[in-house]
């Protein structure tokens, strides 16, 4: 079984998924957000490219039932009922609600997926949870990181090493590209202080600049959750 | 000033490399078999694309004044005088000579990077010296590993890591992006062990299978030469 990693979706060759386990992250923030919200009892999130595509999927949807998230350069879409910060996607507001959400680069991540066998959802709020069920699909592992404006992300990458060193101590068989070897090692040389990557990330710092520091902190926390959200035909939902 | 990483020769927009100092690295084997034969007393190293290219530019130079190095898929090319082994680069085979010299990965990197201003040419054994040249020159650095066939290596890494620690211990006022920030970590979690990463990295395990062990050992060399390759219109000399 091989496990690769991709560091932004631009690298991502679609060809190169078909058939295989494909790990979407994003964890400031799309994906951390996506996690936090189905944990918190969200009935399906729906990923849109761009703000006229999530409209679009609203209407199609009955008023009441959704909810529109996402955030363009890091702030809340004119109109939209949520941004990107975390703290949004709580109970009181996402529970038995479907969301549409749009963001710049996870969802970019998502559509170059869409030959995969099985799209699976991930940050650092679940990743060994996600990291268990990938390897019960035994097939080869592709870990892609959504990366920033076609760039790549240290707090992606983090959560890359983070899953890799998952899947090697439950599978030591695994077979690693130079990748994911070296993602692992920079995990492993941060861990447990997760949120020194983080916070001095180029999103992080822009994050933090901006007042947001509690969105750095909730996306820094390992394994809270223990859920696995996946993609299908448009839509992601938990796994029961 | 900014430093930037870019993982594969691939990946470099040669637009962006514009006005640039580049520093282009490739451990196992290009680079350190170009930084050791001009620290051999080399004359100049002209890299070829190809093999029929590197024979054309033979014809153009006096018998006896030239050797052929190069490899294709770890191997020394048929006909050639050099392969792609440190200890072939050695002063009583390569001092006064030109060498023409033919690589699968570093041979492209150079051809990404010919808008720059400067190209220089770093590997483990120079890494010092060409950090020290690059900040005199003022200008952005953009250290663009070579990887191997397209993908990261582990070993350009560690290097682009060790040119990063250097660099910003020398000037702290630099702007990295958050590749500079993730592999020097990497490399500060190896140092100073880094025969590790170099013998674990995809290239080094074919190495070590083939017998070439004392390649990998070589490559691994931190700062044994205090030289400058630099490109300039085709051909690859030391600053004086």
């Amino acid at each position: 079984m091989l496990v690769e990693t991709v560091l932004t979706a631009d690298q991502a060759n679609p060809q190169k998924l078909r058939g295989k386990t494909v790990i979407i992250l994003d964890v400031l923030r799309a994906a951390t957000n996506i996690v936090n919200a189905l944990a918190n009892g969200c009935e399906e999130v729906i990923p849109a490219l761009t703000i006229k595509e999530a409209l679009s999927l609203a209407k199609s949807l009955e008023l009441g039932s959704y909810l529109l998230g996402g955030e363009r350069k890091r702030e809340k879409i004119q109109g939209f009922d949520l941004g990107n910060s975390p703290g949004e996607y709580i109970s009181e507001k996402v529970k038995g609600k479907k969301i549409i959400i749009t963001t710049t680069n996870g969802t970019k991540a998502i559509g170059q997926a869409v030959l995969a066998d099985h799209i699976l959802i991930g940050s650092l709020l679940n990743v060994s949870t996600v990291g268990r069920y990938s390897l019960s699909l035994a097939k080869d592992i592709i870990i892609l990181c959504s990366g920033t404006r076609g760039c790549f992300s240290l707090e992606d990458s983090i959560a890359a090493g983070s899953l890799v060193d998952y899947l090697i101590q439950k599978e030591a068989n695994l077979i690693l590209d130079d990748l994911s070897l070296a993602l692992r090692q920079l995990y492993k040389s941060y861990f447990p202080r997760l949120l020194e990557p983080l916070s001095i990330s180029e999103n992080g710092r822009s994050l933090l600049k901006m007042g947001k520091e509690e969105d750095v902190k909730f996306a820094a926390q390992l394994d809270i959750y223990q859920v696995v959200p996946i993609w299908n035909q448009g839509k992601i939902k938990l796994i029961s």
